[in-house]
């Protein structure tokens, strides 16, 4: 405690206006995704995410913190704290600027991206989940944090989707600061690279003509693709892969959140009968 | 089209004012567990999920629409427009007080609980899962909707759970105006008949010395029941069940969210090997 404080002293500055240089900016890494990826940054809310992020060494450029929350996490934020290059006292609203949540807690911390890994650095005997054009950002989390949990080897990730918005990094708890993570616009490349490998490449389709993936059990490294919560798998990444996969249910099939399905479908690729 | 049209003409009120009793009664609703509970009514945001519900049967008591929702959305709105008994249009200021969201569609609806189902009408045959205590509403909304799509018969509630709180609503895609959902303030209770009627009692723990779930094939009428994120299934609940189950997995476990956990338990119920 008494270090962070020592140091924080030192270098705390208070920030009361949203038109600051560092607020639009940080609210900008909020907002939009090509400005995250030209820059090679993004902004972590919440104390547990934030500290997730400094504890997993992100390197944290800026941390950014109410009065309020100092006051009530003294504690906690500790590792940001000590982490962050520098920090900055915010007024609440300037917090309700750079929050995405209705019910802020007041900490934020703007990082730099991991080094891009570009899957050179796949496992070929791993097993592994890639999600081709997610759009919902949450269910991006989610896939990422079950993988994690799981004991996935990692997350391949095309079409765009990013993993530093907000609702994506809030719904995985910072599994992408943990696991090994690769994205790519171009994730048929990508796959088409680790099929070189010999790796067993698996789609998984909502159609009941396909092999059910309770009766498949591939040896060796794979990758399981979900698509799109709407369209599925794109055309060229479907091309790529070697085996229609589908999970056998009885129940409103349309329902199942992709989500649930990934979390069902990551389960049976590390299923152990018995 | 027409119809709706013209009925709506001679129904419809313009709302301008956050304090207009009937927003007043709406927006408590939104924010109060024991005012739902008290009156048995409800309220739905968003397109999707208003018109689940009035196609579903739910008795719509009110919808409160903006103007900018009429002009976009006149096709899809007409389910809910002509269940509704009353239809208010409302302004951009009113909506922002009714919205649990940060980008509000405009649309609303208030609703009548459907007759409280007490756990008479299970199935002794069937396959349940009971949720103890969940504490995020988001969870609890995501575990109706993964029940509903895998072909489960219902969900037991206990706890204090409510489903009718807007973040549970939004995660269930309106699964509980489809699945009959039975909640109790007391689970044991409910989960004791059940037994008594010959039904198998699971308790999903994180404990790696229980049944591995995907070793149990439980025959006849079962319930799985899934705890509290953070101190798991209660004491008296535990004490009615007959096995403890888990998932075992090689993972970090501790970051499996309840609604994957969940998700991956009923799937094990229904799950069909080859």
């Amino acid at each position: 405690m008494f270090p962070f404080f020592v140091r924080s002293r030192d270098m705390t500055e208070t920030i009361t206006s949203v038109n600051n240089p560092k607020i639009k900016d940080a609210a900008k890494l909020l907002k939009s995704a090509p400005y995250r990826r030209e820059t090679g940054r993004f902004i972590a809310e919440g104390l547990r995410l934030c500290t997730d992020a400094a504890l997993s060494g992100i390197s944290v450029e800026a941390a950014f913190v109410t009065a309020d929350a100092l006051a009530k996490h003294a504690d906690a934020l500790s590792p940001l704290l000590n982490a962050a290059e520098r920090i900055y006292v915010i007024t609440e609203n300037v917090c309700d600027r750079l929050s995405d949540t209705k019910t802020a807690q007041g900490v934020f911390a703007v990082c730099a991206m991991p080094g891009d890994t570009a899957g050179d650095a796949v496992d070929p005997n791993g097993t592994y989940i890639a999600a081709d054009h997610l759009q919902n950002p949450a269910n991006l989390g989610a896939l990422c944090r079950t993988a994690e949990a799981l004991g996935l080897d990692g997350v391949l990730i095309g079409g765009g989707c990013d993993i530093y918005n907000p609702k994506t990094l809030r719904a995985s708890m910072g599994a992408m600061f943990r696991l090994p993570c690769y994205s790519a616009v171009r994730l048929a490349d990508i796959l088409s690279a680790l099929s070189a490998k010999g790796m067993t490449l698996l789609a998984a389709v909502p159609d009941a003509g396909a092999q059910k993936i309770t009766a498949l059990r591939p040896q060796g490294g794979k990758v399981c693709v979900v698509g799109n919560e709407g369209n599925g798998i794109s055309d060229e990444v479907l091309a790529v892969c070697h085996t229609r996969v589908t999970i056998p249910m009885r129940g409103r099939a349309e329902s199942l959140n992709a989500a649930a399905a990934a979390a069902i479908l990551m389960w049976e690729l590390v299923r152990n009968d018995g």
